[in-house]
């Protein structure tokens, strides 16, 4: 069997998590299969790596800050072949050039065009464990560039699609995916299986486990996922097409408390509005979430979205700068509010899902402010102090307690 | 004109000194004149990585080390690169991959086989400031290399050689190649202009100014160097094949303490004895300097000889190792030693230079221990403690004070 398995910053970030990670990738390969370990940079170390930059350069320029930043995975990789080393087993770490990870040119946030598996395959061959930078690549020029966040998910999907690798295990400091989030809602059950659908809408929604370009890529090539724990050895979740357990109403809850709310008032209502003011925010790279158009009074209308509240300060400098062209009264955000959202394969059959939920709301007292919908998910915009008691009661509404 | 210039670790330790090293650079740019810059690894950086390797694996696989340090000269070119963004000059950063610098395949101690100059005659020609990770290479396996002591000086050497360069820089921290060190000989005068061969004399007996490999690639090549100061703007020394100014009968007066002698009493006085003895030393990697051999009691004989403090256990272990083989009666070892030597192209055509030594040293009761010579240099060894006195007489009896 060929395996790839993915370590974040926390699993290396120092000489004991090194050691740990190098005797569990040990195990697989003395059961005799092929093993590809694919790592991010150690801790918090990319962040030092940024802050160095900086310091000498406040705004350096995208080429040089991912020649910078690569060495982090690089640090990484030749470490743990290292480690391995001291475990007798054979171990070669490669980086981006070596494998030859072939990326769009754009830097900070280029996307895998091609794998090259020559090199890794010869090296497999040779009975050796292959340790590969995460996060990095190279573009047509011979330039590294970084794949943004996510990065490392992204490379050992890739790696595995381009292998055909039998599973890519991605290794995270929880022990896979809940129903919700346990910290939150103590009755949260681990799910055995889920579907690259609902975890797309779960990493969307801030589960947070897996990133959804890496969920993207591993249903597009069908390559299964392994979420497991790097702490212990329980058997953590496999995404896949097509779950073979029962199917579930609902796999999980999610919580969104980084959302915020703006409010544009008094637009005019003519046609061209909406394009106009969404242009303006995805000219900035703003991503919008949930969107409700209302009417409002003397023939406007209003239109409330979310946004993360890291672009909130643009968002609203972006519109304020375009006022006159959007031709609104009024701009308003509310960063007291909380997504919610239920996701599951199962409610596209079941029309009565919303408004069981919406039910459940109503017990607890809870107001939504907005509702938004897709085919496996209902997201509804809450009061943020109301987030964790909505859970909660959603959480127990649909039965996803052991 | 094109000019490579070459920083050591010290010359970029930190932010202020990058900073000054990008200024620097500026300059013969802004006056039109096409730039390469090649850096060491930052500071001590070098050590923390081989500390940060040993700490995992007590002897971590060459091949992985060097993966590990090339970390160290990519983070001062990308640096570099961003400090040159902030002085508004177009500049790039490449390592050894980016550049293709081939090299033999033996890690820790590579040689420059090759180095592609179409990426950076092709930056060049777009009038950036080519800044080139030095030490490191690339071998026929696509495996990173490091090109052992003085690496960086060898790739400025072997760049401009490649790039047909008008010149090359070194910069360190002393301004130029004095008669003497002057911090042991107050005296000691600058030289402006000295040849290949006595640069080599001077490197290799310790001078410390410029790495051998260095010097002997600029000579096989004709590459005019200057060793210049970072700090300030005087105008260094040029080292090249036939110096235009009057030729001294020396050139300058150099002290190495580092040496210890090693003693082989009592070896049997047959053929092939110092073959023997050499070839165990050689197999170790052990550098053997001034050799002595003298004719001992009943048909024995003693060879002495000096190595570095830092190889003198690894001596004696293989000699101790060997003592059946060689046959030889006792070893003793001596680190109160230093070799003195004196070096100039002038004294081929002049016979009383070594008896002038000699004398000057028999004037301050120096005792001399052992002599070696060459064509253009006479090297003694006397005690430790004589050192700096001995050197000081030998320099004022050439006149080599301004």
């Amino acid at each position: 069997m060929l395996i790839v398995k993915k370590f974040g910053g926390t699993s290396v970030a120092n000489k004991e998590r090194i050691m740990n990670v190098a005797r569990r990738c040990t195990e697989d390969y003395k059961a005799g299969h092929d093993v590809v370990v694919v790592l991010s940079a150690m801790g918090k170390y990319t962040d030092e790596l940024i802050a160095m930059a900086e310091d000498i350069n406040e705004k350096p320029p995208r080429r040089e800050l991912d020649m910078l930043l690569t060495l982090g995975e690089q640090m990484s990789v030749a470490l743990m072949a290292m480690a391995l080393d001291t475990l007798k087993v054979p171990a070669i770490s490669l980086n981006a050039f070596q494998v030859s990870m072939h990326t769009t040119s754009v830097h900070g946030n280029a996307r895998l065009k091609r794998i090259d598996t020559e090199r890794i395959q010869r090296e497999l061959e040779n009975r050796k464990i292959v340790v590969v930078t995460g996060f990095q690549g190279v573009n047509k020029y011979d330039d590294y560039t970084t794949l943004g966040r996510g990065g490392s998910d992204t490379t050992a999907v890739a790696l595995a699609a381009a292998l055909h690798a039998d599973v890519c295990e991605i290794f995270t400091d929880v022990d896979g995916v809940y129903t919700a989030d346990p910290r939150l809602v103590p009755t949260a059950r681990k799910l055995s299986e889920i579907s690259y659908d609902e975890m797309l809408d779960l990493a969307t929604l801030g589960a947070g486990v897996l990133h959804n370009r890496s969920v993207e890529l591993a249903k597009k090539y069908g390559v299964p996922l392994v979420v497991r724990s790097s702490l212990n050895n329980s058997e953590g979740t496999v995404v896949k097409e097509e779950p073979t357990v029962e199917r579930m109403l609902i796999s999980g809850v999610a919580l969104d408390t980084k959302a915020v709310r703006i409010a544009v008032i008094g637009l005019q209502d003519v046609p061209g509005t909406a394009f106009k003011l969404f242009d303006v925010l995805a000219k900035r790279n703003i991503n919008v979430d949930v969107i409700l158009q209302s009417i409002g009074r003397n023939g406007t209308k209003d239109i409330s979205f979310t946004v993360d509240d890291k672009d909130l300060d643009e968002a609203i400098a972006a519109l304020d700068e375009n006022r006159q062209r959007l031709g609104y009264k009024e701009l308003q955000s509310d960063r007291n509010i909380a997504k919610l959202s239920i996701v599951g394969a199962g409610m596209m059959s079941n029309p009565g899902v919303a408004a069981r939920m919406f039910e459940s709301l109503y017990n607890e007292n809870v107001n939504i402010n907005m509702i938004s919908t897709s085919e496996i998910r209902v997201t509804v915009l809450i009061n943020e102090q109301d987030g964790v008691k909505a859970m909660n009661a959603v959480h127990d509404a649909f039965k996803l307690a052991d």
